[in-house]
């Protein structure tokens, strides 16, 4: 059923982490790279803010482009698609992007993707990455989905304690303040 | 008449299945493919969900396009449209996914659809199918236009109950959770 | 005066049947190829679903374009202007389809439309004919205008008992269900 | 004074008769054509409707440049601008159509329009002039400006009844049904 | 402090006079040219008339291109902004056409610009300067700021009898129906 | 955490301080220098006077580019993008004119920026900068975050009188009014 980990660990599938008017849930960020002339599109009912935490995504991966070993011309030489399923459902904010640019790293180097990890956080264009809203109702939503790491802005640390001490001994928390980290512990070891 | 079984089992043309706040119907999705420059052209009054449902459909056949026997270049070199007749009746949602992608591949391998087959269900950028809303309805409907077999998400069995007796007797259900097993199913064997 | 017959049989302009608030019309649909980049260009106040509507005829025609004796690259070569005037009145609605295809083959071959011909009915990608709205009242502005032949969707059959005899005994009517028995009765025979 | 005539024949400038809730005003039609690739700018707080109106100047003029004497990639190699002063007044409606491509063909030919000549008419595709609205307030306000000529649609004739002898001794009315005649009649003798 | 006369005659950047809700305003019309591909940026939150009044002052310099000196190719070879401080403040009107071609031209030539001259008037495509709104405010704005010359239509010369005595002795007014009177008396001598 | 202060000084990120309705605030403006075709990307919920605001500063940067010691086809060989992080809040208005054209020539240029300072000021396309409101609630925020240096327009300095001088005494305020001082301050000296 959709809302539940992934079977495999995936490439090109990051599983975040969204916090909405009805509460905690999990949503894959999916990522579609084929030959073509550089297109970026951007499809799931996604908000402004959330497109725009996309492109952000694309930036610093053009900006790494060598040091994340993704080829020289990939952005000329792809369109890239990112979907996130369910399409009748609104999305939007800035937290799923650590989650995109961790799709598009896998999507272009074929690194796989761990699939017990969930993850949240902003994005900026260095790297950094930024806190998010909603750590609690998130943590609950993944646990109940059978996720078993969650990669976090370090800045909400301060935020852990609030939730239950019966759903965080089942959990692992990394706490991140830079995309390197993400990538680190979101990819199989060894890809 | 138009709300009908098609006359022949037709190439470029696939049958899905729609629920509206009138009830369940039925509607062609139709599918053009002519030499051109990669331009996608969609119409029949289609909501922005449907519209991205679309794009997903596209993005999967490109990303899968070697595996589908469908030639390399097959998106830069045509311009591809697709039509929902009837033109005035708004249509959303992104319960057409299967629909759309089993009429794309069609037209571009000019393998013939069974004109009996019906479907419904959400697809992912991998090809993943999810749960619709309006099974029954959408049922209903296809039986009413002479469908004999209905392609559904594996995970609305559970809306089977709903149905009444003396329809599911005149109909087959097949369960999919992948894009695959719906183009197995969808295409007219030996094709 | 507008709003009548032409006074020649015309080559690149059909007449249409509208339905409005106001009761039935005729329309010309004007259209005109000239040497250019593929571009198409619609006017006239024109809605959504009447622009739909003309991008369907013309992925229609550039499907069949060796059937219909076209020019193979006619559409990378030519700007396609469709103009349906009087300009300031609003018009909408798929069933000036047929209408569309007939101006645009007509343009493209040379070949004239009989100008005693008014017709109507939506137009699929595959060049089915599907019904339309307000027959009587198209028939009876046909009628006024001195049009003695009408085309019309085989699925409006039923409707012509609401016509008047008087009416009736002036006009011809050709059901047609695809748009190459349109094709056939609209033309000027020997062009 | 704007809203007066011209003090000379001008080339690419055609004087239109508008009729608005403030009752009727004459415009200028400015026309430049400069060496570019083919952009189309409209300018003068223009509506939809006088917009799509100048479209189809441009599409009348383009199917028949070969029979009005104007070089065959003339549309290609240049851009064309068709501004309306005074820029903050709103204009809108179909009837500066024969002032338009009056404007343009001047334009492109180097032929002085006569600057006594005023025009009103919807043009279509094919050269035919339609039907407007006011044509007494117009008059009125062509005579108030100096203009003798003013050259009008043919279905309009009837409308003559309704303007006082006073002013209609001083004028001299040119119905016409075709383009070719508006610009037999608009431009300088010999030129 | 802005909204003073600038310190030094400078290149490509004019003086306009604004009427706004608040009164009169004198503003900054700069203009940057760059190698680049023929893009037109309109900056500083102006409405819909003064981004047409943009394009028409564009197209006046093309269509007089040599006349003004300008190099032939100068559209097509560089990017050209026109930004009018303080970005902000809304801005909207056709009054500030000559100010644009006066901003426009210096900024292409090199050639300097009176700093103590303030102008406006509504430009056409033939360079005609038609009349404008509030410049009784204007000019009060204008001698608040320092400037001792105003260009300004002919066509207004009518509304210097409701300026104050006071305020007149100090200043130089210009008529002006051409936009080469403008360029006349805008550019510094010898320039 | 966000809201601080740096930790070294970076390349291609300055520090700007905002005034919003919830008091001053200060902001990071990052900017990504990549190879690609001349596009540029503004995203972090920017209002149009922030986007016309990163136009202006951009036409600057391209105008004095020799001088800046920026490579000469910079524009035409790279995309560039800037990004205001936290990209939920909206943000707009003129006054990161100064910090914009900072971080842009940074990144462009490889400098350093000092990390310790802040800045505001609009700017125009001839590198003037412009007065701006909310110095003393920009200031304090400044403060809070640890800055200890304000670059600000020198039309501001009437403002300073409003500060506190316990603020007042941690801080050096650097007023200017042309974009060059503000890049001599801003770079850390030697690079
Ligand atoms: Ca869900
Ligand atoms: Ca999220
Ligand atoms: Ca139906
Ligand atoms: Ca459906
Ligand atoms: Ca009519
Ligand atoms: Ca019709
Ligand atoms: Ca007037
Ligand atoms: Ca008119
Ligand atoms: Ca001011
Ligand atoms: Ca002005
Ligand atoms: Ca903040
Ligand atoms: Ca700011």
């Amino acid at each position: 059923r959709y809302g539940q980990m992934e079977t495999e660990d995936p490439i090109g599938t990051a599983t975040g982490l969204a916090y909405t008017a009805f509460g905690g849930d999990i949503l894959s960020i999916e990522v579609s790279v084929v030959p073509g002339k550089g297109k970026l599109q951007l499809t799931g009912k996604l908000g402004d803010v959330m497109k725009e935490s996309a492109q952000a995504a694309i930036s610093y991966i053009r900006s790494r482009q060598a040091m994340l070993g993704i080829n020289e011309n990939f952005y000329q030489t792809n369109d890239i698609h990112i979907h996130v399923p369910e399409g009748a459902t609104p999305k939007d904010g800035p937290s799923a992007g650590i989650t995109m640019v961790t799709a598009l790293v896998s999507a272009l180097t074929n690194k796989r993707i761990r699939r017990e990890v969930g993850m949240t956080g902003e994005v900026t264009l260095r790297g950094r990455v930024l806190p998010i809203g909603g750590l609690k109702e998130k943590t609950m939503s993944a646990h109940r989905s059978g996720l078993t790491t969650i990669i976090m802005p370090k800045d909400n640390e301060k935020d852990l304690d609030d939730i239950p001490e019966s759903i965080k001994k089942d959990l692992t928390f990394i706490p991140v303040s830079h995309m390197d980290e993400v990538l680190t512990h979101a990819f199989v070891e060894g890809d």
